[in-house]
């Protein structure tokens, strides 16, 4: 049995003022708390099914954390889960440290990205392309929600984020500067000027606002077939880096 | 006011049983109504705001549907969305027609794509790549729930589903028959045998079914670059469109 007070600091944790608070968040399923425990995160409480917690002891047992055997209904009934038959985690938050883009190295930012799902996917798709950091504008969907670490896979402890006016940000910063928009230069043609720079993509409905778009020096477009109006924007990043990616490698 | 009936009938399209049984969906939100009413669905109910309904007169008025103006709180207390500030609409689902693939012609095939979220993305993609027909497995996640319909912004009118057994679907044609691996040729450098084909998808955490394996002529993996073990299923159908596309294009 979990205690009342361990129960209602996990669900509190749900709700962003509190993880702001305590300045911790929640990690769920196995895949994410393994990648957790291998991470440079500060964990310091884990719940556990026995099965997970003893496939599971070495990665846990030389750590300071507080361990809790739980039933697969507990955890469903604690976390963010519907159902959730291995574990969660309990994480402290790391500060929002500023990120400076080194010479030729490709790095993202997000305008105003809404939607959890697609920030943790946008983390995901930047961990398989090696890209370790990314800018998000103040009004970008929140780091540590619950359903941006789970949409991640675990990649959220590769990747750095950090939160920033971003317009400031881009003024300020001397790499090339790529946006994708509805027109601009096809991604699958477009010369690459130098190796890196940053990457800005813009909000699900709107794209990038209109004060950054005189900052961005080069505008480009995926390059549409069919008929649908607009990508995902997730989709759109990820398209958007398999582009990058390649056009670096002909480039030696 | 809306009728009780109407109301009940309306909640009831939120779960397939009734949904099935009534051979009728529902459509929500002012972009993918729009897109229906251009469509060759037949929208049998229109709910709309005062709004809504003004801005798209000439789109319902000459159709034999039932219109009721409702209130934003009501369109939000029917549907599925938390908030819903324009419309709702409900159509009459199409039969599951078995599709052929045509001689060049690329099609996607969908093994085991449990979420909703995700078929309703990759129907998106499809849209925006000039795909018009997913041979889908029995398991996949269905094409009417209301998150399939949200996620495919609209595309949900253009592309076409087949719902089937994917085994004997694929053993009974002669098309190339691509299928995406974590190990396989690389999608950058791949030589493409001939215009068109298949590419199969597989289940979101399992990949492709081994059952099905044996029959794909063509491996094909989308190369790492960074970390992360996989991508969302949505994300590597985007990329293997579009180096696909750009291949195309590449052979005339």
């Amino acid at each position: 049995m979990i205690s009342k007070s361990v129960t209602k600091f996990i669900k509190s944790l749900q709700i962003k003022k509190y993880r702001n608070q305590h300045q911790a968040f929640l990690v769920e399923g196995a895949k994410s708390v393994n990648e957790l425990l291998i991470s440079d995160f500060e964990v310091t409480t884990i719940l556990g099914t026995s099965v997970f917690l003893n496939e599971n002891i070495n990665l846990i047992r030389y750590k300071k954390i507080e361990v809790f055997e739980s039933s697969e209904d507990e955890l469903s009934s604690l976390g963010t889960f519907k159902t959730n038959n291995s574990c969660l985690a309990i994480a402290k938050m790391k500060p929002n440290q500023k990120l400076f883009i080194q010479d030729k190295e490709l790095v993202l930012g997000l305008d105003d990205v809404r939607d959890p799902g697609n920030l943790g996917t946008i983390i995901r798709v930047a961990d398989w392309y090696a890209i370790q950091k990314i800018i998000c504008s103040e009004n970008c969907a929140e780091f540590y929600n619950p359903k941006v670490i789970s949409a991640s896979m675990g990649s959220f402890t590769r990747v750095k984020i950090y939160y920033t006016d971003l317009e400031s940000y881009i003024n300020n910063i001397t790499v090339p500067i790529y946006g994708a928009f509805l027109e601009g230069s096809n991604v699958h043609d477009m010369p690459m000027v130098e190796r890196g720079g940053l990457i800005i993509m813009g909000n699900e409905s709107k794209g990038i606002n209109l004060y950054l778009e005189k900052s961005i020096n080069h505008k480009i477009l995926i390059p549409r077939y069919g008929v649908a109006e607009s990508l995902n924007v997730a989709i759109a990043t990820a398209i958007i880096c398999d582009n990058f990616r390649r056009k670096e490698i002909a480039m030696h």
